[in-house]
């Protein structure tokens, strides 16, 4: 029997004429002959509404007992779409991380998946019915529920894809792929048809809010090809693939850019120039699991000290800032923080043997008049900091100079 | 260690607030040292919030997926419960019913506690951490969540009292305990200090809505006392004990008057006056599983017919006239029924050796010039079905005639 594997999120399944609507797809691919596993996620604000809720019973909730609480939200998201599956006249059972052999370990609220031991989901599927599999969600060696983190449904889908050896998973969500740039900035922004795993990686640090890094690493690591489309059309949507054989075709290829206004820029100014600061400033923000990008240090000034900067997302920022506060005391240096910024991305591949990638974002900048903070290039991505009004105009006039909106 | 067992229905978790203030006693009580187990309902409506969103998505839902779908409001429930005990200062940890080895088997939506493995729950009290179980659901043969029907939460901690060996449980609710009538029906209504088992069970049968009658069984057999009490007031409520040894005094005792407008009267008129009749009438409602009361079959008429009545529950009144139809067609009989009636019924014990009680309810009945339609007494209850609109004078003047708002 071939196995489909796939995946709803909350958007997709927010309501129950959505749920319906999804469990159509679900049952058709079931009517085709093949094994489905539905990995379904929370129904809309339930995740939200239930930390709400947590938070007003306790401020810091336990994290054992936020996982017991939160997974309830993908057990209504599985019984419903098999409720709506039945109603539908296909056979259908539902299943909780702990009913399908979903094993995790590691801290409450951000656990790993271990293992997954299929052999309920086989016995189900041969008995012909569709499964559904709640998303993010596992249990632990302790017989506690243990939640994935942020993006968990899709480590869950990816997960099962390889525990079934399917090949690869279906995540359906509001967006219809992948684009060249966001098209609600970009007009003639286009959607790929396909895009290697390295460049989908960059484009998620650079803000895509497609997939998280994540599932996409353990999803290359194990071969599992991601097919991202959308949960109300019926076109097909982006294939995430394994990097195609290409080293003979040594060019540059811009695929994509990505604007993020989720960040804000940190520096730490006036540090002395000596060995290890850079490494005592970082390991602060290490041991509190600050998220970082673009990091940079400037050559040291004629007064021998230097600036360390760096973006961090907007929500992590004043907790960022106060541990960059205690290591600057000691330093005798500074900190300041910059919120009104952009990080404007071009992601491809073969930026480092073709220098033209970064110095037409450069120039197209300079064009537009747009100053630039910071630039990190790698050979897969280059980005720069601008002033967070610039950022669409940005976007749109990069789109134009690397040509994406025509199809290639 | 001496073990507590508390149940806190939905309406004392109904909110964080709430929340907060049932999960004070629960941590007053292990700050006195005993071992603390809290059976936890779904907070406020959310069991019926599931229901419609269920019959939303399938008119009429698969019921193991209705179980998988309305278990998660109490798994919300303890987990909240947990962290505001932990938010106190307290150890606490919250146990699915799975989690806390409640096995049950039979139909779903409505299955029975077989035994209850406590090994988990024995650990986490011993380490010194209240534990806190989702009521109403344990797990099957299958590895599904069943869930336990009306009361079933109520059933899980009387279950747990006796698996624990605690002797007793405290049922926390909206009310204060077991009264002589409706407080708010009758003003001079007292409450109870203690009543036995029969006598509850009784009055679950007239209408009162303190305990379910299959929790009250269980307690009964497994000998469990039951401390029926407010969740928002600290004084005792009302204890339900096994019967005390009373065969010395042969004494009769009215204890508490239940009035209910639940019900509705059933008749089907002009029976044939054969044998079997009557046990092919109650069998056509009893494969539907239709709960009957006070069954009552009229002397035969000189045209050699008689009448068959008893009273059903209000929602299944549709449901039992349909039942009767098909049975009176084939008997050449009709189906009566009777809306606008009220049951009222006197509880308590040696009724049957003492003529005087159902004497003076008649008698009350009379000089209040409202008549009586159907009459059934026992040892323990007599019951009669007046016109709804009498309903509430009744009460009145019977809590008056036996004398309970007294002090005894």
């Amino acid at each position: 029997m071939r196995i489909t594997v796939m995946k709803f999120g909350g958007t997709s399944v927010a309501d129950p004429e959505k749920i319906q609507r999804a469990a159509e797809r679900a049952v058709a691919e079931r009517r085709k002959g093949r094994g489905v596993v539905v990995v379904v996620s929370a129904p809309g604000q339930m995740t939200d509404e239930l930390l709400t809720l947590a938070e007003r019973v306790a401020p810091r909730p336990d994290e054992r007992e936020l996982d017991q609480l939160l997974s309830t939200g993908e057990q209504v998201g599985i019984s419903l779409f098999s409720m709506a599956c039945l109603a539908r006249g296909a056979a259908a059972v539902s299943m909780t991380g702990a009913q399908a052999g979903v094993e995790a370990q590691g801290p409450h609220t951000r656990a790993q998946i271990v293992r997954i031991r299929p052999a309920n989901i086989l016995r189900e599927l041969h008995a012909g019915r569709i499964v559904t599999v709640a998303g993010f969600q596992g249990l632990n060696d302790a017989g506690a529920v243990a939640t994935l983190g942020r993006g968990g449904s899709d480590l869950t889908a990816v997960a099962l894809a390889s525990a079934l050896k399917t090949g690869s998973c279906e995540i359906f969500s509001d967006v219809k792929g992948v684009y060249t740039a966001d098209p609600r900035i970009v007009f003639e922004a286009r959607k790929l048809t396909r895009l290697g795993f390295e460049e989908m990686l960059e484009l998620a640090g650079a803000g895509s809010q497609v997939m998280q890094a994540r599932s996409l690493e353990v999803a290359a690591s194990h071969g599992v090809s991601i097919h991202v489309r959308s949960a109300f059309h019926r076109e097909p949507g982006t294939w995430i693939v394994p990097k195609e054989n290409n080293t003979m075709l040594e060019k540059a290829r811009v695929s994509a850019l990505a604007l993020d206004k989720n960040e804000v820029r940190l520096s730490i100014v006036d540090v002395p120039d000596r060995p290890g600061v850079a490494a005592e400033v970082l390991s602060v923000l290490a041991k509190r699991d600050i998220p970082v990008d673009m990091i940079i240090q400037s050559a040291p000034t004629h007064r021998g000290v230097n600036d360390i900067s760096f973006m961090t997302p907007r929500a992590w920022a004043s907790k960022a800032r106060e541990a960059l506060a205690s290591a600057a005391k000691e330093l005798n240096a500074r900190v300041d923080l910059h919120e009104h910024v952009a990080k404007i991305s071009a992601v491809g591949t073969g930026f480092r043997h073709h220098p033209w990638v970064a110095a037409r974002m450069f120039e197209t900048l300079a064009k537009n008049k747009i100053n630039i903070h910071m630039i990190v290039a790698s050979d897969l991505r280059i980005s720069c900091v601008v002033d967070a009004k610039h950022g669409e105009t940005a976007l749109r006039a990069l789109h134009r100079a690397y040509g994406l909106g025509k199809s290639r």
